[in-house]
């Protein structure tokens, strides 16, 4: 008689691990930063002056610097007490006023310069009656230039008034904007 | 006599699934976030104009703008040298200042407008001296205001001096405080 | 006799691979962008007044302060009305303008006070003619100081003159440089 068919196989080997999954998606993007800080406590530039003249001041032989012996504002030294000119450090547009006191019986000739040109005059006829007399305009000045007051020659006989004890000359400037701004 | 061996058993079962993959590696970080914004920016805003007049002028039968033939400062051309006028492009306080040189035996008889408001007045009685007159104020203008000078009319004979080669007659206005800030 | 058993059957096949493992996590997310730039430029401080006056005023026994009736300007009220004098808040350079108008036959006789001290003097001699008189300047003010327009004493007879209808008499004055800036 035959023999019985022989016992079943056994199972086969577990399969193969499976291959690593896919990297993750990218993170998201950070967010925005945050809104920068308000400008640093005004980065403004200022320029300044203000003298005033206790002196009197008469014509002579020739041109001269109106000069003057009284701070009240003098930003940085840029009005120079010695030469009685204002130095353009900052460039840009500037105004200027000037105000002075006549001489009686003398005329009051003044100029307001930008270096060596005449930017506007000052001017009043002798009178026996002294008064208050004033000009002004602003200048677009460039770095280097000279803001002075110039007194007209002895042709034209004249003078300015003023005392020890009040202030009646004065002239005065400041930077009203800067070109690079 | 033994009989023949029986058959060869069944295979066996299949083996087990494997076990699943290692999970992936972490993804990459995300990209840096944008740079803010740069911080509340008050930009300055200016304003500025100072011109003068080089011809003199005489009262006819009506007002008349006193117009201007010089340009010292005009930012952005907000002065009109056609009509005189500046035209305010910014809401804001203004600093207005008027020089002029009177003429022998006439008066000087000048109104500071705002649009058709008279705000100050520079006005000198006529004498046989001729001297510099001024006027100077603020203003607290809206966006599309005018601010000028009028000269009155002939019934009071009036005028103002100057000259080609010097001027004595300048007006002149910047901004001080924009409103918005 | 009975056949042996058959042989034992083959092994059965290996299992199926595993199934993939995970996706790895999200990468994190990215860094918070940079702050932003700080602003170009920051608060700024304004400090302004412009007054008029309608009516005349005349000298009396006493120095007196001149007041004002008529706002054109006045910023966060520092101008008081009632005294006629601005009082400083903010330290710093400020530009100062006066401008009167004469009264026939009598002195003008007035000073431009920081606090009890006279700065400048505006002074026109007596006449027949009534005319325009000015004067400027700058104050490096300190927090509290006040500055306004004295009138001087009936020993020299004084006056200035104004009128309802038309300004002639303006003080002006505005901020140039905080100190603190």
């Amino acid at each position: 008689m035959k023999g019985e068919s022989g016992e079943k196989g056994q199972s086969g080997v577990s399969g193969k691990e499976g291959i690593p999954g896919q990297r993750g998606y990218r993170g998201r993007k950070g967010q925005k930063g945050q809104i920068g800080l308000p400008g640093n406590s005004c980065k403004h530039v200022y320029e300044a002056f203000s003298v005033g003249r206790k002196k009197v001041l008469h014509s002579n032989d020739y041109f001269q610097d109106v000069t003057f012996d009284t701070e009240f504002v003098n930003l940085y030294k840029h009005f120079n007490m010695f030469t009685g000119r204002f130095s353009c450090y900052v460039a840009g547009v500037y105004f200027f006023n000037l105000n002075v006191h006549t001489w009686n019986f003398k005329e009051t000739y003044l100029h307001l310069m930008r270096n060596d040109q005449e930017a506007a005059i000052l001017y009043t006829q002798p009178s026996d009656r002294s008064i208050m007399q004033s000009q002004s305009l602003m200048l677009d000045l460039e770095e280097g230039d000279e803001v002075w007051v110039r007194m007209f020659k002895r042709e034209r006989e004249n003078a300015i008034y003023s005392e020890e004890s009040d202030i009646y000359i004065t002239f005065n400037g400041h930077l009203i904007k800067p070109t690079d701004d």
